[in-house]
């Protein structure tokens, strides 16, 4: 057996989905800088702990992430120290749900390796100890090698309706059970029936052979099927998740009762569930003023006040640029909201005043017409693209660091409190030559500020 | 009759009460911005509304404001235009709740004239039609003159325990009574009893003889009375309120029973009362995204999102720096969080990130370690003082308008786009040569930031 796994672990790969919008965690959670990428528990965020789990068996270069195109270049970011490189990005033409998603990766893998076993992690949830997961890889390898779909099962802890449950035959006593049924999100009552049952969480972390899942795709998906073939297909095809297009449907699912603790940080309601209480059942964050509050969820931001005063079962989560107030057991009906912020094409929706960049990130802190003021933040040694801009002059105030600037071919060295002007047209390129980071303000003028008006003439990280 | 109020109406002077803070309407209410200087209804603010109101009846140099030094400024701004000087303020050097405040107007008003009847309103009320207030002014000048202290009785229109009650003889059928008790806000039980009784609100609006009123101080209060003499002594008398103070203790009190429509917008529950409701009760200002709420008041502002889920009863209020989530029972409570704020020497319990100034106003929009964002905003034809700084530097970009600028003796002129900065000890001045507003940003920068690293060389406004 340990021989048998020996070379199942070589043919092992990892793929994580990445590619959520985790619109249930608004407004923390945004389309295009999702759950995946905060630091929700501890120093790493949630997708940055998956890729190290998974690489505690699995080489980096065999760990592929499957996401959008607008958020590879967050999650570059937070993985390259880790080893992660960009060619291991399966990248979706368009967002179609679990089913698909997988797909892609499987055909991947299985055009690098025909006896390749997938490991399907998403990317947003909490596992501890790391040590009992890749136990449980392990165990998986065996069933996924004798061609079986392994479902990672996990014993509730209570009557959730935010997970899907997986009923087994229970026959065996062993770790490895045949699946007779999934179900989707039950109500409270069912789900309390269902623990009585004996029945497991779905997970949604899977174990297989590539090979076999295509089969199971081209056989219960097969729009899906020829979309991998014919990539022009992708964007025509039906969302479908890969419980209700896959796993209802094939005989050929196992569960493994997987031992370690497990949540997906899918909604506030959950979060509050997560998080150690007060003795009045609060999770208060810091800059809340709170009084007389019970089972209250309440986070805040560094520069602003939250007060509460009298509040029972209430999510309050406030951010630079919006808050949600939010009764516990009615926080899912927040994606009715989220479509009107969408319909209306606020930048709430899309985005954090605060946008990541490969060279650090900046904040948009004020803006009105013909203007916009943003704090700019360099890392040492990185520079933005040579560039210039049609409609907007810009002025910088270095607050912190030392600015090299270039314009119109040109050297200027800027240090705290020094200022300069770029004109209209200007060809300039800011770099932070030193050792701490740069930091300062920029305030945009003009009569068009959108972040397309951006002519790259040259550009470190290949934009 | 007429005759008799005709000379009565000569000898009549307005006081304004406008040194509160507002507390219970934070966070829209800030201690050095408080509610009477909002425009929380129609497009005066509470302050102005009242110094109209009385100006209908009083010519304004016969119209007082008591107040304190912090509020003065922003009080002649507003009411400079309808024709209020600089010299009717009267600053209390303390805080010491209405007896005390009503006792400084009542001195100084019978220094000016021995004959002198006051009409004292609270600057935060709303009332409607101005019409009947008037009326009732001139009905109450007959008891006033023959040296009764008359109280403004409000008709209960609900049991509201928010209010102050009083009890009349109600022996005459006459608009005037005689005033047998009053009552501090009772609990809203005792409230519907009294009610049932007839008793009137006591709505904080009252005329008498100045020379009556300070008799009564001199008897039931003399330690205020020997403040009078001696200024000196003010800062250590006590808070006490006109109602216990005076008028509890008084033989020689009459109500006016007064028929216009009257509110004093003290809380939010007052105003969620107040204002016109949607079909599942709910008051909803701008930019709030909401689902399944009922009984609730939103407020938001323009830059933010404020998303509320299932609510009921509460009061949601977002400003630029704080929110306030509270249940609408319990919104009282908010007192014991100001405290806390207070406490913590925050900004958000002083002042909003807009401040107002003769010239025009600024808003704070950033601020960190060793710098300061502002927008600065000049009126037409004002300018700001000729000043210094001795800790920072600071660079500005016009967004509109043109400025006109004074640097170590020589002028400038900055048009739409441009930048200019101002070195550390430059001695400038920035004005606004326009016909429309003069809009900037201004970046400060350097080791201190305060607002009192402003040496002032010239003022037009006396600063």
């Amino acid at each position: 057996m340990a021989k048998q796994n020996e070379s199942a672990i070589k043919n092992l790969y990892g793929v994580i989905l990445g590619g959520g919008s985790g619109a249930r965690l608004w407004p923390v959670s945004r389309k295009f800088y999702p759950k995946q990428l905060l630091k929700l528990f501890g120093d790493k965020t949630l997708i940055q702990q998956t890729f190290l789990r998974l690489k505690k068996i699995i080489k980096p270069s065999k760990i592929y992430v499957v996401t959008n195109a607008p958020l590879a270049d967050d999650i570059y970011i937070q993985l390259k120290e880790f080893g992660f490189k960009k060619e291991n990005f399966i990248i979706e033409s368009a967002q179609k749900s679990t089913a698909p998603a997988i797909a892609l990766a499987a055909s991947r893998v299985f055009k690098e390796n025909r006896k390749a076993i997938m490991a399907v992690c998403p990317a947003d949830h909490l596992i501890k100890p790391d040590k009992k997961f890749i136990e449980t890889i392990k165990e998986s390898l065996k069933p996924a090698k004798e061609g079986f779909l392994v479902v990672f099962g996990i014993k509730p802890v209570g009557p959730s309706a935010e997970y899907g449950y997986l009923k087994t035959d229970r026959k065996s006593k062993s770790k490895i059970q045949t699946v007779e049924k999934f179900t989707e999100k039950p109500d409270e009552k069912t789900a309390e029936r269902f623990i009585k049952e004996g029945y497991f969480w779905n997970s949604g972390i899977f174990v297989w052979k590539a090979e076999v899942f295509l089969k199971e795709v081209k056989k219960h998906l097969p729009k899906v099927y020829r979309a991998l073939k014919f990539p022009g297909f992708y964007k025509s095809i039906d969302s479908i998740s890969v419980d209700s297009g896959v796993l209802e449907k094939s005989k050929k699912i196992k569960a493994i009762s997987a031992n370690f603790k497990w949540q997906d940080v899918g909604s506030w309601k959950s979060l509050y569930g997560l998080l150690p209480k007060d003795s009045n059942q609060n999770v208060i964050g810091e800059n809340i003023f709170g009084v007389d509050c019970q089972k209250c969820l309440i986070y805040g931001t560094q520069r602003r006040i939250v007060a509460a005063v009298g509040l029972k079962d209430l999510i309050v989560v406030d951010t630079e640029d919006a808050v949600l107030v939010a009764h516990r057991e009615k926080s899912g009906e927040i994606k009715n909201i989220l479509e009107q912020i969408k319909a209306n094409n606020l930048s709430q929706y899309f985005e954090h005043p605060t946008v990541h960049r490969p060279w650090g990130f900046f904040t948009v802190i004020e803006e009105g017409e013909k203007f916009k003021v943003k704090k700019v933040s360099v890392k040492p040694k990185e520079k933005l693209s040579l560039q210039y801009h049609n409609k907007r002059s810009e002025h910088w105030v270095v607050l912190r660091g030392t600015a090299k600037i270039l314009l119109d071919g040109k050297v200027f060295f800027l240090e705290t409190h020094q200022s300069f002007d770029i004109p209209v047209g200007g060809k300039h390129q800011l770099e932070n030559p030193g050792d701490e980071p740069l930091e300062l303000i920029e305030t945009q003028s003009g009569d068009y500020l959108g972040e397309d008006d951006i002519v790259r003439i040259n550009d470190k990280y290949g934009r």
